[in-house]
């Protein structure tokens, strides 16, 4: 079965073609700058990247683009549409309806509606996505994969906020967790990798990228992370800040003469790394000032890394102890320093650093710690897209045999 | 030396004489409503508690009804004021500039004064109650202990928010830490109290009372606690939110029209067990509710235990470890199910309950873990005023002797 995978942002659109039988990436790419102007970039396997110039007012037209590129005779990879068997989409913000990937029905689609409050960056850009794919390629069956699916497993003492019941009741406020395509992909592939049932693990899954966020995952099952009501929660990022006292917020208007708008478009894009050194949000450039000794690159990796730990002894304390610590996304998969210093501060409870395999491990499904190690360390890169992929033939089977 | 200790709030004045060489309380009691009418509650040694009802217009006039029940006949415990020997103050916030208890003068005004930006509620009110003092005991040296000061050995990793530099160096906005004199002296007293230097252990202190912090006090030294740059961070409280995605903010006001202060009014005064319940901001009403089968009373305790043993967590990673755990203040001396809950969640580390200490260690010095277990949880009772006394015993004498 071959599924188109689309992860659409308010101007711009991934997609993968994925064979699913062979588990092959046919061809993917970026469209850009939709409503601006439009680019597309495109890369069939085995063949160049191509980059197209091209007005793409709407989604729509970004999405023919794509379907154009997937079956003419200079750049296809399949003959015809039809062989398109599936879609899925990436979809941000599923509320507390949604549990689980969907097939997009009129009901579903209204639930995408509903939550654009909790969303309001990418759910109407992912509905522009899908209605686009539906009028480009009717009868394809669609599904929504959810970034706050996984995480709904979450138990009220994880997910409550201390405050007043009617927020919760009446907007919804609460915790509801991101990138959980993510951690359930790394989980489960943690626990494949190690020969496990991931039934009976205890893992902990590290999604450091520019957006980071961390999953306690008790028997395959989400019972804490990091990102709350918001993807702004946690961690220090490339540009969010995550966890603050929340009257910094206040402080912040009062101060700066900021609406509480502007105040937390700063925290989430002018703050992490690149506020707190004024260098960068990229990992790699702030590493290279802190070793020019750069005294605020050096204090934000410190920072990043104390985080990190502190949220990991958090979940071990959560779960009453930790198997597996999995590694994952562009820091978490390439930062050598970073994985060193933050399993270094679990040697008091037995884990046994590899520092040799942690050197050799950039991006490739390895195991950082010594055998004898108490606490398994693994680098599991992410793929969000075969995940996708997966779920949506999942679900389509199924549709298919009831 | 007899030493007056005073906590000044902006309508509210408590006291109590403390006599340093035989650790002994000779009167306590409270100031209320000043500015508004007025009420001493007044209790000598072996005395009778006394309500008398009096106009309070300002703080001087609050001092001066207690110093006149401290001399008078009926109701006094000295002779004279001279024998009141210094007046030691707790203060709010020292800001960055100060990080130990300091002898007052006009340079250590003009700081307390520049911090009331950080504490707004508290500073100005605590400089009421200092040139109210002065006024009335001229020549009496007067010292001022404050909340933040012990927090202040914390490294930049643990009270950098991740946020734009310049509002550091602009505004000061970083994590400080409150309950400073209750944090220092439980963890040196549970050091004293099982025989051990201060030094040599890893402690975490549970001060839950209806504020409740965390610190991780390593070898003596704060390295670590849980309020931030105001008292609004950290744990689930009475009336506080604690730890939320900063983005509610932004979603109240938002949603309710408030504005950001309004909005950090709800955080701080109707959040917390009260919010989260409907009920009060009591743990006993709530935990009463909770044995009703209150669900939303239920959901909150769980969600206070879970945050604490989280807390208590990341402060294990943040050490590499930890010796004791001390539970401290309202719900921390005499909270047994609360203890109970918390402790368990740590014998995958080998913490060893004991039930029965625990169910008879109410408000007194007690180990409640059982002799084998790897980690030793105490509960002491906090003494702030008596730590404020010793401060300023200490101060006066070391200028004595310059």
């Amino acid at each position: 079965m071959n599924v188109l995978v689309v992860n659409c942002g308010s101007s711009s659109l991934k997609f993968q073609l994925i064979n699913n039988d062979k588990q092959d990436v046919l061809a993917k790419g970026i469209c850009e700058r939709i409503g601006i102007d439009g680019r597309l970039v495109y890369e069939p396997k085995n063949g160049e990247k191509e980059v197209t110039d091209a007005p793409m007012p709407t989604h729509v037209e970004a999405i023919s683009m794509v379907l154009d590129a997937l079956v003419n005779n200079k750049t296809g990879v399949i003959e015809s549409l039809k062989e398109v068997d599936a879609v899925g989409h990436r979809v941000l913000h599923g509320g507390m309806k949604i549990t689980q990937p969907v097939i997009i029905n009129d009901e579903v689609i209204k639930v995408i509606e509903e939550c654009a409050d909790l969303g309001p960056l990418h759910n109407p850009a992912n509905l522009m996505g899908i209605s686009a794919c539906m009028k480009l390629m009717p009868g394809v069956p669609e599904v929504a994969v959810f970034d706050t699916a996984f995480h709904q497993t979450m138990p009220p003492k994880a997910y409550m906020y201390g405050i007043p019941k009617e927020y919760y009741e009446k907007y919804a406020i609460r915790k509801y967790g991101f990138h959980g395509t993510s951690h359930k992909y790394v989980s489960q592939r943690t626990a494949e990798f190690l020969g496990k049932d991931v039934k009976d693990l205890k893992t902990i899954v590290c999604h450091l990228g520019n957006g980071a966020s961390l999953s306690a995952v008790n028997g395959g099952v989400c019972v804490d992370t990091s990102m709350g009501l918001t993807p702004l929660e946690g961690l220090i990022m490339g540009t969010r800040s995550g966890d603050i006292d929340p009257t910094v917020v206040e402080y912040l208007c009062n101060k700066e003469h900021l609406t509480p708008s502007e105040t937390l478009t700063i925290l989430n894009k002018k703050s992490g790394m690149l506020g707190m050194t004024g260098i960068s949000s990229d990992y790699r450039d702030v590493s290279e000032a802190a070793e020019m000794g750069n005294k605020e690159a050096i204090n934000c990796l410190e920072a990043y890394y104390y985080r990190v730990i502190k949220y990991i002894g958090s979940y071990i304390a959560a779960m009453g102890g930790v198997d597996v610590i999995t590694f994952t996304a562009g820091l978490g998969e390439h930062g050598i320093p970073l994985r060193r210093e933050i399993c270094k501060a679990f040697e008091f409870m037995g884990l046994m650093f590899d520092d040799e395999a942690n050197e050799h491990a950039n991006a490739k499904e390895t195991v950082i710690t010594k055998p004898e190690s108490r606490i398994t360390v693994c680098v599991i890169p992410t793929n969000e897209e075969i995940q996708i992929c997966k779920e949506t033939v999942k679900l389509v089977e199924q549709q298919k045999n009831a």
